[in-house]
């Protein structure tokens, strides 16, 4: 199950708006078959493993890292095919999330006398998959809120500036996160400041998600590199109030615009949008405002901060999270550490939401 | 030499203005004698091992985390009872740091006809008397600065409220961290607002730190808790313009005013003052104006963050540190991670001046 588990960790941000799968097949206890799901619309991980072992898949054993599906989507159900080649027994990492479909894939291959297992490994294949369960059991995109802060939590100095606070090594892990999400979100004060080019730069390539603007008042100008790049699609959120002729204008150039029917644009309808449109993550990299309006909403469900070893100082610096904020520390938002990584000089530090009481361990670093 | 290292560490905070030092004998495989040196004043570990040897002593071995002194102190130098009690060999982790005694006392065992070597553990011996050697060599305080800060940065919400940020196990922690230090210093804008007492609160009990306010008008209340409490000695450095009559008044309650000839009080001759009266550490622990001035006089050895899992977000919120901070990202003061522990559901990160180039492994939790 280990062997499927990094077969479909080595796909996360190629397969949406469809969960990262992966499946091997064991004979006689060889290794036989592999095979994972590369991309929406081609075969699922258990069909490349079926056909990758031949002969030798009448009578193996599959691990597969999500239950096998029992329905006509664009490929035909995998538990027909597992039925059809004699499978002999199948160990199921985690049930599909999906609660109409859930239980039903495992029952069919149940009623054809195939042994099953279910559980094996499910902690990492829930984390695995983390945004695909999210979205179908919400409809809206997983968020994470990301941001490279100093030691004493800032994103930026009194005057703005931000370049470079993190290490090398973090900000290419950034370009990691990237790939793995479909959106990546700003607000307009990100782009006037920085005018980021937010595309996705591993050095084996990636997938560029889709830049998304909160523009209330539509106030991007036409250089901006978000608008002139073409490598990637932009959506806008916008007001009601904005320049009609800015708007068609923008259109012209390719650029997606959503005008919402508020004053000031508003969150919990941009993800609802955005669900809508089978956008299963989104990324949120600042300014420090928007952060605070996804914070203050309770819509994120990931905050990743890489903490650099440097001291940027001064009470009028930009800090990691604005807004409002709290009176109370008592009223402050609880949040649970999930992981500790290093990367170069820097810290990466993963926070969710808080689902038990019990502090969570932090992984050291491996 | 781990079982000397472990004696010493134990007695962290005990001993000013003397080291931490260990000593165990070895004979034929067997422990014979442990040592450790207690307090100021009594004897050094070597002499308690030694004696706890009693006639298994002669033909054994030494670890000793620190060099034999070769001098004439409170006590009698201890290289000579070496020589007299019979010791075959002496390991030792690092020499003594003050550079006119440093390799006499190992001279004389060499003299002697005792076996040598020095380094065993080096690096560890260095870290835990850090503090000794930086007081040794500068004749100033070693200054540790500590916050506890909310994930976003922040010391305190926008309404300065700051009870409690931090997990239980990270406050505990902090009274260790008092424990370790001679001194304690804050500005008065955290006697104003918090009216802390200041004092070392563990489980086994502690050693109270000397309470340091740094206040350049003399705008300490009677009624602070720092002035009514007895349990620990106050100091308060104030600046050249101040009420003569409060002055009196605070020094009839026992309290040491330092006066300064500035309008501000100068963090350098705090430390100057503060090393003249053999206080080798201090503990700095805010506000966030008092943590700036320290950075930026590079007056730091030491910087301890308690992060915990929570956001309290807003723009006028308390960050970690104030002042006036850099324009520029890249004329920030560049630190280097040391050491990431994990504390209740809080992540402790340690950070100190940088030294090399080279990003420092942090060190995983224990």
């Amino acid at each position: 199950m280990n062997i499927a588990l990094s077969l479909a960790r080595a796909t996360l941000g190629q397969t949406s708006p469809n969960p990262s799968v992966g499946a091997v097949l064991v004979k006689d206890g060889r290794l036989v078959g592999t095979g994972v799901h590369l991309k929406a619309g081609t075969p699922h991980a258990e069909v490349h493993a079926i056909h990758s072992a031949g002969n030798d898949a009448k009578g193996a054993v599959m691990y597969v890292t999500l239950e096998p599906c029992s329905h006509y989507g664009k490929t035909a159900p995998c538990a027909d095919l597992i039925i059809q080649t004699g499978i002999k027994k199948v160990f199921i990492a985690t049930l599909d999330p999906n609660p109409l479909v859930s239980g039903k894939g495992i029952e069919k291959l149940i009623q054809a006398g195939i042994e099953v297992e279910v559980g094996l490994c499910e902690e990492k294949a829930l984390q695995l998959n983390e945004k695909f369960f999210h979205f179908i059991q919400t409809n809206t995109p997983f968020v994470t809120i990301k941001a490279g802060i100093s030691f004493d939590g800032k994103t930026a100095t009194k005057t703005g500036d931000s370049k470079w606070i993190t290490s090398p090594e973090s900000r290419q892990d950034v370009h990691q996160l990237r790939h793995e999400h479909d959106g990546i979100l700003v607000g307009i004060n990100t782009i006037l400041q920085d005018n980021p080019l937010l595309t996705t730069r591993r050095p084996q390539g990636g997938k560029n998600p889709i830049r998304i603007v909160l523009d209330s008042e539509l106030k991007i100008p036409m250089s901006a590199q978000v608008i002139q790049d073409r490598s990637a699609r932009t959506f806008i959120f916008t007001g009601k109030q904005i320049n009609i002729e800015r708007k068609k204008e923008l259109e012209d150039q390719g650029i997606t615009i959503f005008t919402q029917n508020n004053a000031q644009v508003s969150i919990k309808e941009v993800l609802t949008t955005l669900g809508e449109l089978n956008i299963m993550s989104v990324l949120v990299e600042g300014g420090s405002e928007v952060h605070a309006s996804f914070l203050s909403k309770n819509a994120f469900q990931q905050v990743v901060a890489y903490i650099a070893p440097k001291i940027i100082g001064g009470r009028n610096a930009i800090p990691f999270i604005s807004g409002v904020g709290t009176e109370l520390v008592e009223n402050g938002m609880q949040l649970q550490f999930t992981a500790v990584d290093q990367l170069g000089s820097d810290i990466k530090i993963t926070a969710k939401p808080l689902t038990k009481e019990e502090p969570v361990l932090c992984l050291p670093e491996s």
